[in-house]
């Protein structure tokens, strides 16, 4: 698949938006020495090329009561029942990550409960989809790094 | 742990945030029948008690050229290098998450890379760390879910 | 979820009630300078409150005839049938423990029984309960610690 | 091992101890139409020969703040530094059983924790001990039962 | 269960009956300074306690072309059917030894083979009857060690 | 390798020597209708072409006290070593068998104990050998076939 | 198996051929010092006795778009299918090697594929098949060594 | 990576190639009803692409006396070492196949070996290389398929 190419402005308006998605387009143009019209033009397109997707709020699940994290690999009995399976958890608002893998599992999941308790209910809920007919979890103790920012910038050095 | 009280209208700023985070506040306000700088004075008492940390921007790497993703698990020689090995893994920029888990692994990441054999490199880089002495790599197929918009739309029903 | 509040008096009743549940409530209170009611009112509340939900005698299984100790990890078919198998479960005497588990079994047993031909039978028991499609077991070689009395103590330290 | 042989009349004096270990030898002694005394020798002797060797209470630990339940498998280096590991292993209070097993653990322990973090705290502890190379965690979402009284009750009736 | 006792003269007479289960009791009498009586007499009151159970010829399996030694593990659907199983593996006279055993394998079992080929089909065989629904094989690189005798021989010093 | 090439009398011989080792050639002579020459002369054949190595006592394990049966895996270090560990296993009784094998264990060993606490300590022999770094046992709770007539019957069927 | 017998002459043929398969018999015949009837003779009776049965092109996967290689191991349900499964298996183009194994899997099978979607879907289609029931795949990193020329050139060093 | 383009022409070409390697170009030219030299012209075009790198015999290596196969998978202990210990696996000639790979194992070996005997010193002589620390091996029970020219022909199809 052809890259799309990004030019030194486009990545620099990218820099400036993802340390911050709300930093108004004419401070943006102030810094970067060209007009707040260019930039609304740049993130356009960039939208309409698909790149920028959408934006969202980092919070603190923690803070909101929700601070346990675990990862749940899901055994599936046939393959053809991946689709299906997948529109079930879709419908589990506590697994906000989830990929079919190669390794043991077929999908593997990433789930955010609020204690040891719910956890357990989140996991069940995995368990009793149709198809489904193993789980085996891992318990997050702590969550180090969870930042594409660097990630982002590497992107952006690398395509320029 | 105490959970910060949200009310209603907080929850209804924060809902029309995360499904776009650059919502002009006089939008908001016009929508809740409030004035823009009531959702001001909300959002900044919500970051100032840290439940809204920050926002990004949510981009489409295959589009950049990176849609090769992997969870890789670290095994370290002792508990007590888990920073150092931390701080080290903190400098890959293709390791956008990781956690200190229970289970089989001590540390369990999340990488984004290009393609098969800069994969290979960033497993190398990680299996490289001082105190490292395994790693083990599941290769995501297709990610099928990534969306934590439904579980924000979850806590605040269960908040308020 | 709330603590109960324990002062330094029932933290000391507790202590020497621990070392022995049948200390008379007379000898507490000379050795508290306190009245023997008042133990008797403090041991009623901590009751009440549910903290102290009963008393167990010490037995030496091995003197018994009983020194062979396995633990016993149970697969399940449907976590749906995770109620009903622990019920089954609670019907063998012989398993003293059971806990719903994370990681590669669904349900955690301890067992104890006489001998190897024993420990045979009530892991046959367990496997031929309906819903329960394997078991997987490790002998415990020696019981080198149980002993729930240095943790209470560091409770009550971490309490006070 | 020669099995110390209790009678009926032990048999029913322990039924009563195990169901509520504070109760007066004098109700046993109502209860089982002998004398106060008799229940007095019956106890003592059955302490002298070790089968008695304590009584402990049971303490609601949810209650206390200290809910979290894990098996830890230890793994050590050499299994001459078990009794070693063992001794380190006392000396944390939240673990409250440890055997040397058969199978893939070494050791295998369980702790009682506040918390995911006071737990990783509690393993990293294990993790740094000398010898100790690696450790495996397995968490309880649920302790589902914890009772020797049917074992006790079982034994007892084996015995007579 | 009560050891049988065995005294010196049964001790030094089956030394030399497991160097040479052939050996006449004339030549064994000479040189334990009895009577071949004696050596007879002893002999079968060993047989008849059920101690000395038959004797068995020492092949070369090499030699004889089946030199192919493998380890199958294999689990069953339930262990009542464990009994069923264990008759139909005894009708595979390439399966030599089997035991229930604990662990991942419900019934292990040792198999001589003429060559892998040879091999598949007995492992093929074990996979068809009712009630197995996997094997797992481990093959023999070379056959070390497999002698009786010094156990033997460290029993009889054992229990003299 | 060129098989040894038995006929239908050395494996008339044999089948009867296989029943029981201590069969006077005069018995099988009268009952194949040849010489007890004929008999000496086949035996003494097989045993100089290496066909029979030797004889051995079928004993009681369990009457002599030595129920407990084990299945070690040993991993070692170097397989430069292999030599070296298996001269050492040699010099524990307890281990009978002991194989180089593929898959995840170097050596595979079965041992014969007392008790758990024998085997614990016979394990820890293992373990402690220089080379060793870990072993994993499978507890054997019933020995269900061991017996290699029926191997051996297959075998002069198969070469006559 | 009797093995054929290669001379020299065949060997120094077949080590040509082996380089390029192309070389033509006269430029073989000038090398070394035979009439090119004779090179062919050769090769002739080397295929009529099975030794050579064919040649294959060698060309690079990674040109023509297949440069994702994974080892996937498949489990099956009963082995009396594996015949069945084998066949379906032959109909998947992209299978490019498949063994019936010891160990944990079945069937072993090395698949080529265009990138990461395309080899999801051919795993799909090994899971799909009727008494497949798992599958685990292992992806390649890196194809380092592909050259069964060294082999050959050994074999006939041994041969000869 | 862009794709080499090739015409229905070259598919052609390379699908009589890929059938016997030998094919000459005269007989191709009439098949297509083109001439000799334009045969010439594109298979030398595909070898200057890179497209064609070579041609191998196909040999039974049943035949030739090693019908042995095996798969190893090889840990290494630090991933810096992985260019090294390929260098000295590319030594031993019975390594067909040799991958760099994610999941368990560093590196995944194919090797053909005379016998099991033959297979240990193979696999001895991998466990030996510095920095190799375990190997784990598979052995294989038949090779069902080993035919790339499926793959070719599905290729070719799918490029013109």
């Amino acid at each position: 698949m052809a890259k799309f190419k990004l030019d030194e402005v486009d990545h620099q308006i990218l820099d400036m938006l993802i340390e911050n998605t709300r930093t108004p387009f004419t401070d943006i143009a102030k810094k970067l020495l060209i007009s707040a019209g260019t930039v609304h033009v740049r993130v356009k397109k960039m939208e309409e090329a698909g790149i920028i997707t959408g934006s969202s709020l980092t919070l603190d699940y923690g803070k909101l009561g929700y601070s346990f994290i675990a990862y749940v690999g899901v055994y599936i009995n046939k393959t053809s029942q991946t689709t299906f399976v997948l529109e079930r958890i879709a419908q589990i608002p506590f697994v906000t990550v989830a990929h079919v893998t190669t390794g043991k599992f077929n999908i593997f999941c990433k789930i955010r409960a609020r204690d040891t308790n719910h956890a357990k209910n989140v996991i069940f809920l995995l368990d009793d989809i149709d198809g489904v007919y193993r789980t085996e979890t891992m318990i997050s103790l702590e969550e180090s790094i969870n930042d594409k920012k660097r990630l982002m910038h590497s992107i952006f050095q690398d395509l320029v």
